[in-house]
């Protein structure tokens, strides 16, 4: 294995209801992979459809990303059992690129939302970060995380939305939105 | 000039005092490249120093950055006469760029930092967007948005610090802060 680029990694944590909480984890990802770091982003929900990040990744190395989702905002308390198994192939997946420490950075991108709709225990979620490898960073995106993961996690920022065009009636737009 | 991709280009803005207003400019970059759109980014402030995006945007096709600043955070209320003309420079580069068209999307990085230290005028900035050809989206960021910004902009995203590693004395790190 390579040598570790950090020393201590830490967790961050991008929530709130406001744009910009994936973009700010893609945004870090470009960053380290300028650096050299190797970077896996592991998207859930999402996935299933076309969006602009599954072309630019492709242009960066050591950016690896895997997407389990049906590509549908799950609006039911009681998510059908496809997603929740979608979630759980994700999360199989997460922990096992996190326990192997081959990436410096893993980002959990929507984890929050999963967590929120029950479709992985935030027990869970806190026994991997407590039992992380210590030179690996995690990012965890996602509207309404959770007390806990907000309590264990070294960075926190909340996405507040002040204003969005959605808002206005106006519909989100190809390259700009997804 | 090739076709525009955006019929009607919105303006974005991140503020707020947490970390993720530049990652998600970045991020919404990313995105967008990996859409076939053409994006510039004019960094005030920054520049003169090491720091991974400029590593990472050289594996990007239509991804063009450039940087005017000095590398360090101006502090003084009356901030010295070399930043301020780096940042008129970077200013009027901005203005080209933005009324030429030919960019899909125009990230001003810390352009509200330099409007809220008057080394550009609220008033100059508004222009720019009163009068941006319709199809260029523009995403300004910085913490101190003026409220003559927020006021225009049609998405307006504050990222509230909620927990910051700094606060427990850890310094920044390379391919993660800078």
């Amino acid at each position: 294995m390579p040598e570790h680029l950090l020393e201590n990694g830490l967790v961050q944590v991008y929530t709130g209801n406001g744009k910009g909480k994936t973009s700010a984890a893609f945004g870090a990802a470009l960053r380290a992979v300028g650096r050299g770091f190797r970077v896996h982003i592991v998207q859930f929900i999402k996935g299933g459809f076309d969006y602009g990040e599954l072309y630019s990744v492709k242009y960066l190395p050591n950016l690896k990303l895997t997407a389990f989702g049906r590509g549908r905002f799950i609006t039911e308390s009681q998510p059908p059992q496809e997603d929740v198994q979608l979630a759980r192939e994700g999360f199989e997946l997460a922990k096992q690129i996190v326990r192997g420490g081959e990436y410096d950075i893993v980002v959990l991108d929507e984890i929050n939302v999963v967590m929120y709709l029950r479709m992985i225990g935030v027990d869970e979620v806190v026994e991997l970060i407590r039992n992380k490898p210590k030179h690996v960073e995690l990012i965890l995106t996602g509207r309404n995380a959770p007390a806990q993961i907000i309590e264990i996690a070294d960075l926190v920022t909340e996405m507040k939305e002040i204003k969005h065009p959605y808002a206005k009636g106006i519909p989100k737009r190809k390259g700009i939105e997804y």
